[in-house]
């Protein structure tokens, strides 16, 4: 269970919401606040039970917590960062929930006085869906967490960070920032990329009024939010742009199989996709349990 | 409502076995008759309702039936148009559900004694499970189904076969073979290569521990059997490489726009998508009800 009397959620959005509601179904005794610019979103997240309290003030909230989770989209960082140095004390830890790692940590780095308290973390959860009203307090749980501490992370620090994810149920992961940018290029960006592009595509060619549940579900996540997932592209070109050379190589192995009429090569490729998919869901499902 | 005095279903798997709940649930009062060649399917959908009588005999399901709907793999559909020809009466219209349009329409124009009376169709959807237990009434309810007559087609043949369909609740488009096979190749096979390719690409980059439902969802479809994909993809080999030759000019423009730093064209891409993906769902998903 998370050992603090007070954790800060900054952004009480998808992700924040859902930690908060997570942290009290979990029997979390200390308090939540909640910290944002805008006042609507703070007052629904009061309102729907995400936190307990809620303020616009970061340094205030700093000050009387021992954890601050950074929740907003990765652009907002570094200002808040900066706004943290000003507040810091030495019982303070924090983290993040940002889609990629090596710009976070690297600002922390550089603008903390004490970067050896801040630990970056992505929850690998999500929903196209956004704000307060899309949280859920089992978001997050059974879902895999990856951690990245760098070389001069307190161990504190790392048991502070990865008790919070524990407490919520989620599966933790420890790796480099380098590497969770690159594995998350494929597992994430990349698809998001592909939904983006099939949407177009398929727009282009005209198909649109005959698509149905499988198109729904190869483009669900096309639906999010463009300005965040600007941001996540930005902060990972080079994995991106490497997963995406990856992606096209496999899909023209299929078109020339297709267009050369080579059954057998179809077959074996869709065999060897089932496969591994068919194992990975078998793996994620029975961690994240029925209620995904 | 359909208006036969009984109807052969053969094939009583996900969707054959769906199209006998959905026509009980919609009050159709004629005989269901479930035909395959194994016994343990037929009777799996004999215990679940799909159907009212099962045989193994094609022949005798259709000489007692006004409508014979053929819900089995595309590679089946040619031996089942020879075995009905045997079979063939005044009152008998054919229709079949197979995933591409312009080769079973060949085939039954080459094959029945009176092609007037064949009309492909294709309902829209699906799943990635299999059998007679993941039938369920709902399945075809709003979802889109294209009817694609030929021009020796009898309007009477159109009439039963769209009545099949609207019975059912289904939004019915109609189109020719060709038209069909160009649009569906973009919205439902080029996703389906597209998610294979995800799977083998996420595999090779080493991601897969850390993927989370973003993943899921753009790759559910992978999950689909491979033998019956890949009759669909040997039955519409130009269309679907056309589509995927698309989908890599629109991946290619990402990438270039992610490598070179084009924070404005990647947000632009992103808002595009959102926005044509967003307006399909919303129509999707008014027609198919909160029970998708």
């Amino acid at each position: 269970m998370l050992d603090v009397q007070q954790v800060a959620i900054v952004g009480t959005g998808l992700l924040g919401g859902s930690i908060g509601l997570a942290l009290r179904a979990a029997g979390f005794r200390g308090r939540i606040v909640g910290v944002g610019r805008r006042r609507e979103p703070l007052a629904r997240a009061m309102e729907l039970g995400c936190v307990d309290a809620v303020t616009q003030d970061v340094g205030e909230a700093a000050r009387g917590s021992g954890l601050v989770v950074l929740a907003t989209p990765l652009r907002s960082f570094k200002a808040l960062l900066a706004e943290l140095a000003g507040h810091d004390h030495p019982g303070l830890y924090v983290t993040d929930v940002g889609s990629t790692k090596q710009q976070v940590c690297a600002e922390a780095q550089r603008l903390l006085p004490h970067p050896e308290r801040f630990v970056g973390s992505h929850p690998m959860a999500g929903s196209e869906r956004q704000g307060p009203e899309a949280a859920r307090p089992d978001l997050l749980r059974g879902k895999p967490c990856v951690v990245t501490p760098g070389p001069g992370s307190a161990a504190q620090a790392v048991r502070v960070v990865r008790s919070l994810w524990e407490t919520l149920g989620m599966r933790l992961i420890e790796m480099d920032p380098a590497e969770h940018d690159r594995r998350v290029a494929a597992v994430s960006h990349l698809p998001h990329a592909a939904a983006v592009s099939l949407v177009l595509a398929a727009d282009r060619l005209g198909g649109m009024e005959i698509a149905s549940t499988g198109f729904g579900d190869s483009t669900r996540v096309a639906s999010g939010d463009p300005s965040v997932w600007a941001d996540v592209f930005m902060t990972n070109r080079e994995a991106v742009a490497a997963a995406i050379d990856r992606f096209i190589q496999e899909l023209s192995r299929f078109r020339e199989a297709v267009a050369a009429g080579r059954e057998d090569q179809v077959f074996d490729l869709l065999q060897r996709g089932k496969a591994l998919r068919d194992r990975w869901w078998e793996g994620f499902s029975r961690s994240t349990g029925p209620s995904v």
